[in-house]
């Protein structure tokens, strides 16, 4: 099935402990089609300036990316920089530039108001109404979110909520979405707003996936040198949705691979600046890494004479 | 085979956001010998004061614990107080009080010396190594210590590490002692000081088990009330090595099961003060939550044809 996905095309300028670069391309729309690409036929719906030139075009084409809804208007694309600490999980914005992204107005083209799967990437909780408003009765619809949104538009958000099904969080949001610290009851809590898949980023910690049917946790891959960690959860989302999109009637077992899948495609997002790494990657290598996520995570049954206790009175 | 555990014996006040409970019996030995119970026989070393009653010793002599290497002594036993926050890994120590613990010299019984599995618990470091030497030749020697010792008694650490096969620590001590942030740097690190086998706990994020052989993860369980985290890692590195000295020629696999058994015991411990939950546990209990950790980490392999880019040029 085909994945709508609105959110941001951006220049990004990124420092880390040991680089950086200027000019990159990234942006959550970007980041999520590149990974999606690999499992669904993407449609991208985002606005870029007379700066997004036929060279950044490339990347999307290469993955046979949908493009007929990105606009591109006069004035300068959206730019963000930052900087990470020796932590990934420690970023600070240094500057953010919305330009042409002031005035976004998503816009679907025709023929996509039927799209299937509908990925609302962290843009204004106004604008991801405005797209479901646009599309027509959508099997999946899926968002993230940030801090800034829950805090300064919360009532938007909870209606965008109400019609969203697969909600993507990290814990600092799920604590300011619901006032609750606990996991497991932050995750009720945001099932009575919509959401029945709530799926928790925890950055080099891992995902946990709470769906109806049960709780599945992965771990993130041990990279050995995060050159870059801008990128990874949208990445993550879109190798998680990308591969639901994929499975015609996606159950539960498929939504617990769809996380592994998230997960090989975040390692490799962290690998290298921008596009760098997930350009070149190889079914053949994504594969080989998704058998890599099984080594790191599989045990054995317990063996039935393990427990001394068995033989006490 | 039997495992030797020096480390301490302690009555708790813990204060938690919902409750709190004072002369709680705790310590690191208690809670490692607890846990360690179900599945070797567990000789414990430790002193205790005049304050240490018939009550306490009830704990130990149910789950079999040899008591040999207790001494109780004249004074007061060692006391801990402290404080959670909302997140359980957010614990502030409010009061010390080493008592009888000031003059501890961990003395091994007679017909001990051959104990095959040491566990050194988080105590000074000479202490540590003063027990090594009054051991022959175990099988395995396994150690916790904490940021306090890395800071003030590096040399004397790093001289038990040297004897030292697996090491416990959490990521604050992995990058104290090795001044690395990447975990994976951080571990050769640790490799290159002694342990070969690297367990690093990450409370409610799981745990990772670093072996020459491979690299495994477990996530926590997601438990819906956290009642007192106290004595969680203890008791997870009882439930881990209890398990390994239950086994005869514990290889690779055994090692990714005893991170998993580890983590059930951490589960139930952190359900209620002391040993409130541990102390009922049956067997079947214990082995039911193993399964638990199998229906969260399990998933399928990859379909074949869940990559769309293996039909792309």
């Amino acid at each position: 099935m085909s994945i709508l996905v609105v959110g941001s095309v951006a220049f990004d300028n990124v420092k880390t402990p040991t680089g950086g670069g200027t000019d990159l391309l990234g942006g959550s729309a970007t980041h999520f089609a590149i990974a999606a690409s690999f499992f669904s036929q993407v449609r991208l719906v985002a606005v870029v300036g007379e700066d997004f030139e036929d060279r950044h075009v490339a990347p999307f084409r290469e993955r046979r990316v949908d493009l007929a809804g990105l606009q591109r208007v006069a004035g300068r694309t959206f730019r963000w920089a930052g900087e990470y600490g020796d932590d990934p999980n420690d970023r600070r914005t240094l500057d953010t530039q919305l330009n042409v992204f002031a005035d976004f107005q998503p816009r679907i083209p025709e023929g996509w108001a039927r799209s299937p799967v509908v990925f609302l990437a962290n843009i204004d909780p106004e604008l991801q109404w405005h797209v479901i408003e646009q599309v027509d009765a959508p099997a999946i619809v899926a968002a993230d979110t940030m801090n800034f949104w829950i805090d300064s538009k919360r009532a938007g958000l909870l209606r965008t909520l109400s019609r969203v099904r697969i909600l993507f969080v990290n814990d600092s949001e799920l604590r300011d979405l619901t006032g609750r610290r606990n996991i497991v009851q932050a995750v009720d809590a945001v099932r009575a707003m919509g959401p029945q898949v709530v799926v928790v980023k925890r950055g080099e910690h891992g995902v946990i996936v709470f769906q109806p049917q049960g709780t599945f946790a992965v771990p993130a891959y041990p990279v050995r040198e995060v050159v870059d960690p801008t990128g990874a959860g949208d990445s993550f989302a879109g190798g998680f949705l990308g591969y639901v999109a994929s499975r015609l009637h996606a159950g539960p077992p498929d939504y617990r691979r769809a996380a592994v899948v998230g997960s090989v495609m975040a390692s490799f997002q962290v690998e290298a600046f921008s596009l760098d790494r997930v350009r070149t990657l190889t079914p053949g290598e994504i594969a080989e890494r998704y058998r890599g996520f099984r080594d790191l995570t599989c045990f054995d049954d317990l063996d039935p004479d393990a427990l001394l206790g068995a033989a006490a009175p």
